[in-house]
């Protein structure tokens, strides 16, 4: 037979069982935070009909697009989850009860130039509040307390997320009298971390044609900083001048009145005039997450509140707020940094059962009894040598080898092997459930491990 | 703004939430048991390299492929989970432990004519075990037990597992010097059920060339019924007269010995000679897995043991035992067949929080706490009318609506609504998580009704 190397395509994760196993455990923390907030699991089919994926049309995505024919229908991989949740909402309008909260999991596909790093096929997991014509604010306060309990359930605890308000932003440029410019010189705001503000400046005069009193102005404001009532009190010094940044004060005031009965501490929130977000359909309250001893990574998980969800196919005002994390990314960094918890187990099982008999039965029926107790346990028939069996263990990493031979079967009991420690000890099944459960149980650990 | 009429692709399915959430429970159970058992998940990219994924060419396969050009890459979506598998296998075989046991449960495509319960976009829930040279009869036991605790997670008791062994079939048409025309035998057998043995009996004389004699001869054989001993012991009357029917006749018995340490009764497990599953690469014990009541849905569950699964790949002979479900298809048969249990919870969340006073602090802080004890909850916190909040309740499906009041915080308690019987009773936060927590387990179903 004439052999075809095989090979997976560059830009698209392909993980070893360790790495998967740890991967699915951190897709399982999105699952169940996002759960607890009563969002509802969401699936939507990868490909979409391309015109209606690219109503929005234009852009960079345009070129990125997976786009191709099968028979007279032309087609396209969703880039995205935000554009397949507008058509579903359009779609299912009178089916949805409004707030409709969803989370969604799942593939999306950009033919991006191959690049370490970049992904052309990756996870994103998100969630998000649809409102039917209006939507409380205080589905904007309660964000920050979901992305806070995604980051803490990795087990990080230096991670600040940081929240800002388009209106405040929008009305700020209103009152200076540079609505027109405030693209641009957001644009220019956002290089400020790396060019500093002496350079932000110069460009916001040289290059947007701002006196120099407007940039000042521009500085000083991006330049409040201190706590939440700090910030909070620098921006009613700009109050009653633009209905729009009243407007957006007060929901700043609203979505950090409540972080102490959300259980958010301080130090994982700040507020920061600095934040915008790129695209241009956020509307109120915006979020960035930042890694604080890793800022070189980005924000790990952005989103806001935007006034028309699906306007491209429904001719009905659905305003909403949701957020995003690249979850293939953010694995494929993390294990980078080597910030992935080595002693998270990460074996297909917890114990391995290794039947030293010429009859299965037996082992068979213990594997089941320590399946009943809730463990994950692999059966070993392979007739190889001892030492190669353990061998195989050691390579699965499974915490415990359960042997079962004629002695143990006549007294009732199985030898218990942890394979750390090497220590051996006879139990019953049950007692063996339990003292492997116990062991489990006092060795969690986070998915991530923090410096 | 001009609006583009949405529309999800036809063949692809996309549930509304309640849906969604009964068929996430069955992903769930399906996760949960092939964990159990030693498997650890996998994930391999949707897309592949075209040349890789049609290594073994031609077929109707091919013609159904969603295969694309992007830039220079000649790229297809994979069209079932075995070939990725094989390709991974090959791939990673050094940093492998084998035997290896991984699950998938992923999206695979086939651009089907469109046709109503056909799906172009669906879920295989599959699991495979593969040896490195060898793989021992054990595996082809354990499988029996694992498609048992899947359809009894389902909450199905009416099923039945049955199997055969290609090398009693191989075996037994070599006795008969029918080898060559076995394939074409198979395939008429196979229409039994349809079209009854004297059909079979005359198609293959007329058509297959078989004397009266030979022909009468395969219908005594696939006329083999009864308990599995009765089917091993007519079997016996066949042995000592091909190597290769010897050898399945021992690999049939080591997979029935075992049963009742697997803990499958024999109600739900059969010997059954007619079975030969359509794929030429099975080599021994083969599945199917039928719903008795809805034999009209055919094999929900099947699969078998292979010889070689990676050889396009790799030189390594590499056997394996797997079987897939076909979950979009199963789910999409059981909820147009009314099996899907209506009582199954189906709502987002377990409770929904109602502020009552101005300020939502407390209710953010109950809901929390409602959290912390492990309920889905959901803050409802639009500016709406009593009876338009409990409209909403209602549509989500919600078993209750904790309300907070200023009443019921001098007090430091909520009333927790019952959205079914309407009864509502004062506890406090703590007493309210323990009561919805123990109404919710009450209420524990199945996710499948059997009649």
């Amino acid at each position: 037979m004439e052999i075809i190397k095989p090979r997976t395509l560059s830009g698209f994760m392909e993980l070893l069982p360790d790495k998967q196993l740890r991967f699915e455990k951190m897709a399982q923390i999105l699952r169940q935070t996002y759960s607890a907030y009563g969002f509802a699991p969401l699936d939507t089919p990868i490909i979409e009909d391309a015109r209606i994926l690219l109503a929005k049309g234009g852009g960079e995505t345009e070129k990125q697009i997976y786009r191709f024919q099968k028979g007279d229908s032309d087609l396209a991989l969703r880039f995205d989850l935000t554009v397949p949740l507008a058509k579903y909402v359009a779609l299912h309008y009178n089916e949805l009860a409004f707030p409709f909260r969803r989370f969604q999991i799942g593939k999306v596909y950009r033919g991006e130039r191959a690049q370490r790093g970049r992904f052309r096929e990756f996870y994103q997991a998100d969630i998000d509040i649809i409102g039917d014509g209006k939507l409380d604010i205080l589905n904007e306060a309660e964000i920050p307390a979901i992305i806070y309990k995604v980051f803490r359930g990795f087990g990080l605890r230096r991670f600040q997320i940081r929240v800002n308000n388009r209106k405040v932003l929008n009305g700020f440029y209103a009152m200076e009298g540079l609505s027109a410019q405030s693209g641009e010189i957001m644009r220019t705001v956002d290089k400020l971390d790396k060019i500093g503000p002496e350079k932000v400046g110069r460009i916001l005069i040289d290059d947007c044609g701002l006196t120099q009193a407007q940039a000042d102005s521009i500085l000083a404001f991006i330049a409040i900083r201190g706590t939440n009532a700090q910030v909070l009190a620098a921006l009613e010094g700009y109050a009653g001048r633009s209905e729009l940044f009243d407007q957006g004060l007060a929901e700043l005031k609203a979505v950090t009145a409540n972080l102490a009965a959300f259980g958010v501490p301080e130090e994982n929130f700040a507020l920061d005039l600095t934040i915008a977000r790129g695209l241009d359909y956020y509307t109120g309250t915006v979020y960035e997450t930042m890694l604080l001893d890793h800022p070189e990574i980005g924000s790990v998980c952005s989103g806001g509140r935007y006034d028309n969800l699906a306007g491209y196919y429904i001719d009905k005002p659905l305003p909403g707020v949701g957020i995003s994390i690249g979850l293939t990314r953010l694995f494929y960094v993390l294990d980078e940094q080597g910030l992935l918890n080595p002693d998270l187990p990460s074996a297909p099982a917890d114990a391995l059962v290794l039947p030293m008999t010429q009859d299965p039965g037996p082992a068979i029926a213990l594997a089941e009894t320590l399946r009943g107790a809730g463990l994950r346990v692999q059966l070993y028939g392979e007739q190889k040598k001892f030492k190669q069996k353990m061998a195989y263990a050691d390579k699965l990493g499974v915490p415990f080898a359960v042997l079962l031979g004629e002695d143990e079967i006549a007294d009732g009991v199985c030898s218990v092997k942890d394979m750390g420690s090497g220590q051996q000890i006879k139990l019953t099944p049950q007692a063996a459930a339990e003292h492997i459960r116990a062991a489990l149980t006092a060795g969690e650990c986070p998915v991530i491990l923090e410096a």
